[in-house]
């Protein structure tokens, strides 16, 4: 059975990570899954957490938004509410518990870095575009306090990138869009390295609870997605300059 | 390696499930899983959220909370810092999910069910017990409902069950307790049916991501803990009255 | 007149103040006055309350709060709204109130201790069993603090407990319940020492006012009734270990 | 022992109950305790509380507020801070009891009275000056409504009044001002009716509890005391037109 | 064509400007402009701002509020609803920059000057009075600072006052009131200083957009208006002790 | 004296009004004033505002916000602390008033559109930016309007856009930029119609007061900047399709 987008079952949408696009941030990056567009930008801060003060270790943290006009209707703006929902929230954890899976704290010092993960346009995948990209402008960030000096090396001990899979009318498929993700039977987000370890697995049966042969279907198309996403990294990192 | 509580890698802490614990409350459970407490409370609201209203179907919810002192150290109460945790909030919502899986929502009819778990006393696995209880004060609400001839029959469609699992030392084991959970190198929880069912897959790589061989191991040590919790909620039912 | 709990005029709920019941906190006691219980915590804090930072005084204060369904019908969860009630505030500065007055805060020297009372169940008359058992949560916590050697001896200048009355059908009677109160036409809540002492007097008419003659009948209920009151904590930390 | 202002035991500050003070306000009265100053608006609103709508009765509810530097040392604006403090919520909860317990809400019919008390220069005994001229703006808002035909009558049945007392030195002293209220030893507020009727009672031990005797002399300054401000109350409605 | 009050198109209502009007407030002045009442305090505070500490150089803020019936109709309290509204915060900006246009930051030393407006009865122009007020408020202030001691000379270099304008039935008219702010096709606010230098200015179109001409002949009307208004301010600081 | 950029006092820096950037948005145009960044969108919502529901008169409303990451240093979310600053809110209800100045809201008929502004880079100059997107992107959500048939023409009156202007070092200049603003001695930011028309006039010393000469030197220079930023408006407008 095709897909809306005609893709294949195991096909991203294309992608795009686009660095140089804020003259501001030490690391931004522009991720783009087809028709979700996820602005990353990656801030260095000198002051740690309350509870790291002193200890010489340092933080990766993470916040996520969506523009109001990024969806299909206008969502109402989180500033003018007064609070950030409850699925805001879970994203932005999410994000720094991956970003911070591939991060050596220990030798990246005293330093805390904040990932901005904004979504201009969304059409499916916010979240796992906004990791894909996040861990780029982290990078970038990274390379720039090499380059200052602030740190020897760059503390990454790996890439980290995520796409959603989903059963669709039975069909396993990769990087579901918004209308995919509207009538998927469950989907899920896998978060991995680039040498294959799982870091964050989240899966949700949306209508009727699934097999855990699916799941392992699910699984494979997220591990070969995944694979290909670090490829993508690798290479705008490298066009950004100096690699990692 | 023996763990800290001397417990079998594929044994679950001491549970119990007792019911009649608050007199107002449609349906109510107080979950214990070793020294964590979480008391459950279903209550049946007239009103749907507003995007259901005049539609027909039901909805079931979830609220989390912990009372200050659960902790091992007091945590401030969200109602004094006017706010939810975005923790709070994710779990709420895994809550919601889990219940609603396992819910005919068109069988209920335009009614909503509030489970609240409340976590008297902290122990690790917090959430878990929350859903394993809140399961059963739901069945109790849902009975309550059949029995004053608001709904003919109690639309479940099943049992659900939540239990954790965590790689420790290099060790999988079954529903862990604060210690554990504090030293585990990966945790994920589990959200079953009876009938072996995937609702809800959460896991994490806390220390260094995991193999997908040990995240199997983990959800097997979760199909047969989960499966022991079902037969715990029935017997609980059971003596509770007629079963749903 | 029978009262519809068939009690006498001057006769209190069963009453139950039960320790042992969360193993973090350093004292704790939950209260039962009928079918009203409140859990009663008591936490050691380092730090005081700013302005008293540095001064070698300590300080005693109080949170309350109310489950979702530990009334007749939910109420909404004050952590969700965002704020605390007028009505919550109220209570927990009234309960801080009476439990510092009897307790030596210079000899406490630069601690703080803080009493969370969270109703678990709500059947009238919850403030006063805050106090009754945050009284003897309180006793622990600074009994464990003597015997850490914190302190030499317990900072404690006598017993305080509380107790309603109300003007139902014009005829006084201690210790209302749900079904009293919200019929009743005055109320009082009354917090004494075990040696007689007035600490706090709250008295609201409900439907018209009242007589001098009439308030001094309820304080005679109160005063008997406080009494009884006393000799249950001072059997419940006997019963708990050492007396304080 | 003499006061520090030179005042009687028994006596009040000078008081006057200023009226023809707000032009848009249906009642107001600007009530002045010596040096404390409060003005008390009366505001008709049209819609009830939504738990009155449709039942035909009628409300009468009061705010409190105090301008950020109507104390000695500048106190943080309430509105600045994002909400009202538990003081600030436990007095206008008073007002609006002590307000309503003189109110025939049927008589008054589906119509909301807000009285805003507002206190322009504090120097002690705030609440008690708010309810007192807060009486006066609620009586001519009501004689507005009659003289529009909205009501028949003024639906009041009686006149309502407070002051504080408390012990100072052992001494029982009327109307404490705020060099006292700092000092005092106990100190306590009285609402009553002008015949007397007993309307809200609050009595705190500041330092050490009072005995009963002690209490008793309070109450019979305040009962002298009340009279005296129903006085002044009649005399400022009778100078502002006809007398309710 | 006369103007609704009758006055002439450049003549401002009745201006006063009264001072000892709160007895804890370092400085303090109600302004009057005819029925719009706006009490000014100005309270010193040893803490500036934290962006400012350690540098040596002082500060000046101010808040603005209005009474719930300081309106025609009465508007919800900001304490109760818990936030500000844009048209506060904006007004509050405005006082503060007016205010510090005219203070010598550095001469003040690290100190911080809080002016709050508090408006007691409004008919238009608020934020005009609250900086022509203000001004008087801060100017006490910093003489009673003076006269302490903690500074030398009173570092201000001019005064500033404002005054509204509009375009009303095409007619540019000087220091509009409620019903004639309400009618306007635009209007401006002008804050000047005592040399006729420009502070601030703010127009709005309020129907259809104005010419370059008429925004001059407002201007023109301001400049009058604030002359005037400086005199008075110079006359109430006169009368209040020795001019700054 | 040259400008740190190289411009002529009266030149503005490059402008872009990029339309088609949005794909679910009724309207959209990305203005890039230089290295300003503003994202403009424009969202038809079938709702007004409460106080205008059942008038048949509609409204156009806006909304501002700035990413984390669009400033020289990050700057804290505003979702994240719960509330807009003053400033946001200042911005956001000055774009408002500007868009309905040119807007016929009897003609548009019961319906609003909320114009989104939110900067994804800043350097200056963000609120004109904004104005100026934001009316081609109200432009061509009202197009789309009448494309439906939804209104028979569109209701605008004429064209709006803004432009800051400031004394640098005693110079007049047009369109400041980040590093020229912080230096300005004074800035205003003018808003007008294509027809000269003026709309808003903000003007602020931010150093030393200036004078009349002055502030029409600026107005001179924004004048014509504005005629510029027509054009473009125009043009955009015309490249997007059918000129309104």
């Amino acid at each position: 059975m095709p897909r809306p987008s005609g893709r294949r079952s195991d096909q991203c949408r294309p992608v795009h990570l686009e660095t140089g696009v804020n003259k501001h941030a030490e690391g931004a990056c522009l991720a783009r899954f087809g028709e979700t567009h996820v602005l990353c930008t990656a801030s260095v801060d000198d002051r740690v957490p309350p509870w790291l003060r002193g200890g010489g270790r340092g933080w990766v943290t993470a916040e996520y938004g969506m523009l109001p006009r990024s969806t299909h209707t206008r969502t109402d703006r989180e500033a003018a509410r007064g609070k950030q929902s409850g699925r805001t929230q879970e994203i932005q954890r999410l994000i720094g518990r991956s970003l911070r899976a591939v991060t050596d704290l220990e030798a990246l010092g005293e330093v805390q870095i904040k990932v901005d993960c904004d979504v201009l346009q969304a059409d499916g995948g916010t979240r796992t575009a906004a990791i894909t990209g996040g861990y780029v402008a982290l990078a970038l960030a990274l390379r720039r306090l090499r380059d200052r000096g602030t740190i020897k090396t760059i503390p990454l001990i790996g890439q980290v990138a995520a796409v959603s899979c989903g059963l669709v009318e039975g069909t396993p498929v990769l990087d579901l869009d918004y209308d995919e993700d509207s009538g998927a039977q469950a989907d899920a987000n896998f978060v991995m390295t680039d040498s294959g370890g799982l870091v964050e697995i989240q899966g949700t049966a949306e209508t009727t609870p699934f097999t855990e042969a699916e799941f392992h279907a699910l699984m494979a198309l997220a591990r070969a997605g995944i694979a290909d996403l670090c490829r993508l990294q690798a290479a705008a990192l490298e066009a950004a300059g100096q690699t990692p």
